[in-house]
């Protein structure tokens, strides 16, 4: 089978991690997984929410959203209609549990760490982009925490390893990493996982679109979304190798 | 390892299937996995949302709630808040996929079923009570409207299988089945899992709270999930052997 | 005129009141006026609304509700239309302003006690059932905050009386005591009553649906519900006279 | 007793009903009760509610409001908060109720009336003299709908009767009519009461404030209201007579 | 050309300023350009938003909204609504600025006085008579917070000069003064302008509604709103020059 | 005196125009003045409002908002708030009044523009350079319209000139064009100015944010941005001249 962009079905698009985007926040990167992309921007401020007062323990959290028309055809904005809908907060949950798997809330401190991902272009694995990117905006937020503004000693380790994610499905019978929106309309299954650098899962979320899926294809799916997580874990390493000009 | 109630790791609490708990609902079960009570209300309505008009097809959706006090220290009401909360939108959306995947549209008609999943107490496992509840409540409905109010011709079958749904998760290094509240806030991983009576998988939904998670544990938790499934499907079926009375 | 159901005008339909139903709140009780049900959840918390703090002085209020499916057709859910309804609104307020009645805020310290009235199933008299309902689920949560929890110093009577309500209404010309719902809708005149143990009033709503109605129509309602509250009092007595395990 | 402004308990407040008083209603009244002054406008459109096309028959509803600095302190504008409070819902629908009471919805035909009132400046009894008021403006926009516009034939009567309403109350043991503000917040219990013309009730609504009330409280409550609503009647009949320029 | 109304082009309509028109208000104002008719409470109290404390500083601001029906057809409530629309927004913005613009906050000490600006109705320029009757009912409120309740020592100056507002507009091809809703509407050009007593300008708001102007005509409509806002000064001092009963 | 950037007081900052920016929308363009970036999409629908059908006549309206983290310290999401600012409002209604200004609506036919005009990074001047690209993506749109889709017949002009708008203010008395966001906290006045490309005026909004401004300022004020509009304009001519590949 030939993929709609002549990808292997064990294939990422093109991923590129653009650090440093904009000006004003504190960690700031716009990646993109072939015509998705995503900016992603940490904003950091002392202090927590008040349940977390006085824990000695920072918090991570993340909001999700699409402008009106990163997709084929406009869509109501949130903010018009009043509401946040369901697939939204569905989402920003999942970035924000992602990036928290690999945060050490006492290393943070009372600080607290805001992921703002908004999909500026929509062509399928937007929540998968997200969490990449927002991994190495977070990771930029807190250098500039423990460096420019001295608010957690820089011999601290707030990050316990590295966290990345991808969508896999079964297309037409075939499992396919990485899906396009057109092969994402299509999938029987659709599943999104997020692994840590080590290969180990942080969330497997996997759903039956149209056929229930059996444990063989499960584990097909698991196999190629552990490979993909790895290559990714590797693109974000290499993002944050390079310096980083304020 | 002993659990606080006694169970082994891969016991059931004890489940009841109450079919007809409301004298109004076109389908009615009250469903209790140990001490968490969830009332599941279907509502048969001709007709389909605006974007299905003319398809020829039904539609079936969902709505999860809690009581304020179905938890151990009071909630306020999302409709008091004006909004409804992430973990609702969450929940409402999975039981509605999960019963959308064994029905069939075109032998549905051009009617509507709506799934009311309230809360009445909770004790961990809510969402997958839910889910099996709402399942026989459904098809309490769906025989409502064959025979009772003839919307449906009797020789259609627009249910394609059963489903049904459980949670597990690794307490202090081992692989439970149906986690109580107790258990829940103690996991370090925590998985959804729905099946179909045939044994496939409509979701598998895993979530690392603490520590992430490797291949063989996710293993260990889908195959403990697969077992409570298949004794879920057991009991929903001697539950909808009976007769019922309206 | 013989009733739907047999019952003479002067007749209360089979009330029961159980206690205990839920495990989580300091207070539960599920009461019954015939097929009207309704879940009465008190929640005891320490403290007072910021406008009363420093006053010595307690506070208790009511929050009404109905389930969706509680009713013959389905309603909208109230959290998904993002506002309270009049009649909910109304409703609770009524049933708080009841319970305050016979509490005495001094004794009851600076403790709030919440009660969740939510409808399980409609059949007429919700409001009532819940207000009589409620006196028995606030009185066990009063008796939990001075025996288990010591809130309230055990020599105190935070409860200065007991608080009861039935609805009466005048169909085809003859005042009925407690409608059910095909009465309610049929009625000319609706009223309801909340009397006090000692049976004088605390709220008395009178309302001509279709109809005004004279001087003597209206001192026959009150003689009708005079009655019904009596007899509710003795059903509140008897339910509290039983021991109650938790 | 005396009371503050030196009436008689069973005295109103001077009041005044002028006509006429905005340009664009089809009937607008400045009702005063005291300082209670509240400005109620009949808006008529051709056409009913959805739920009513069809029908034949004609609907009326109200809406009441308070201009945030209508009282002593200035209270925050539901429009900003974003919801509309309970007790604004609570007097909206009971002036709705008591003008319907006077409708015969085949006479007026498939036409709305909307009745807003709003309160410019509140000193107790504002619902009262929003009833009051909004009966006249109603019976000016029905004249104008039969005369001006010709939406309802001349021969037709919409209105079977009239109708008027007062507050009562006890204080410092003495049942008062017309409660001013600083009356009302001292009573021990309130009462609205709404009569037709010929003296009979379209609602009666009493609340014990603080010490629950018997039944010759109540009567005694009662004679005072019927009292002042057949003063109210007699005032608004004259108000009617006078030509109206528009 | 002859206006509607027989007024020449430069001719305001009749303006009254009627002070203490409400007895709770600090500063109550009913003012009326023509049939224009808005009322202006000015609230004061100690202290400021939280944003503000401890700076020694006061503020002002100030809240637009119509009756409903203040308009010939009848508008929703945007207390209904559940929000407000994006013109009542924009003209509080504008008569909040308008304000502060004389206002030393230093002299105004740490205290917030609210303007609540009502149409009771309108026939167009209800922003512009707005602002100028707030103004009156600014200055009344401060001198009452210098005199009555001593929040502000008498000695300070809170008014740093005096605050008017007219429309003015091209019709038909000829610049108008304070133009009437008929007017309004065909106006090709409709424009704000808000200026203090020494003939400054504090906002200037022109729109081009079909045609857009060039500079001759925006030098012309000036030209005209100077003499309009010059005028209004003088009214505004004329009314405060006489004695205020409170 | 010299200006933070080096710039002269009549200078704009470097602007860019690019077209095409997003795959999906009709017209997509990223507009920059110096540091602001402004993404805006022009959505094309065929059909109107329902208030303008049938009238054969086109609507276009448009939608403004920043990104939470477009600003120094980061803003609270309107949808999640629930509701749209003031600001919010009162840009969008400015861009959508400023497009419309140039726009033939018989020519559009009955076809729907929408410009969604978000903010990816601010710093002074967002409205202004939200207006000067929303009017290329409109015209990119109207050409789609026309060519690609055929809604529009290709011998109408639905545009009937160009638009472009500037921010201009007086700084440390020096009268400034195209503001930066620390020239513009700064200003006693600020002033966005919308003109045609002919040179005549759309919109002038002037705003004397500390001291109230004198006719000479004005003129002042109005000459540079009237220079600045007319530099757009050329660029805006110069985007549009190059091909754009689809």
């Amino acid at each position: 089978m030939s993929r709609i962009d002549g990808r292997t079905p064990q294939q990422l698009r093109p991923v590129t991690i653009e650090r440093g985007w904009s000006k004003h926040a504190e960690g700031s990167v716009l990646v993109s997984f072939g015509d998705t992309k995503v900016l992603c921007n940490a904003s950091v401020t002392e202090g927590v929410p008040r349940w977390r007062k006085g824990s000695g323990e920072g918090w991570v959290t993340a909001e999700y959203a699409m402008l009106p028309r990163a997709t084929n055809t406009r869509g109501d904005r949130e903010s018009v209609k009043g509401r946040i809908g369901g697939r939204t907060h569905e989402i920003s949950r999942l970035i924000g549990r992602s990036l928290r798997a690999v945060i050490d809330y006492k290393a943070l401190g009372e600080n607290t760490i805001v992921l703002d991902c908004d999909v500026l272009q929509a062509d399928g694995g937007t929540r998968t982009a997200a969490i990449t990117g927002a991994y190495v905006a977070l990771a930029d937020a807190i250098t500039w925490a423990q460096t420019t503004k001295k608010l957690i000693k820089p011999s601290r380790k707030p990050l316990t390893g590295t966290v990345s994610a991808i969508s896999v499905g079964i297309v037409d019978g075939t499992p396919l990493l990485d899906l396009r929106y057109e092969e994402d309309v299509r999938a029987d299954t659709d599943m999104n996982v997020v692994c840590t650098g080590d290969g180990r899962f942080v969330e497997v979320q996997g759903t039956a679109e149209a056929e229930p899926f059996d444990r063989d294809e499960l584990n097909a799916l698991l196999d190629l979304a552990a490979g993909g997580c790895a290559e990714l874990a590797d693109l974000q390493r290499k993002a944050l190798d390079a310096a980083l000009e304020r």
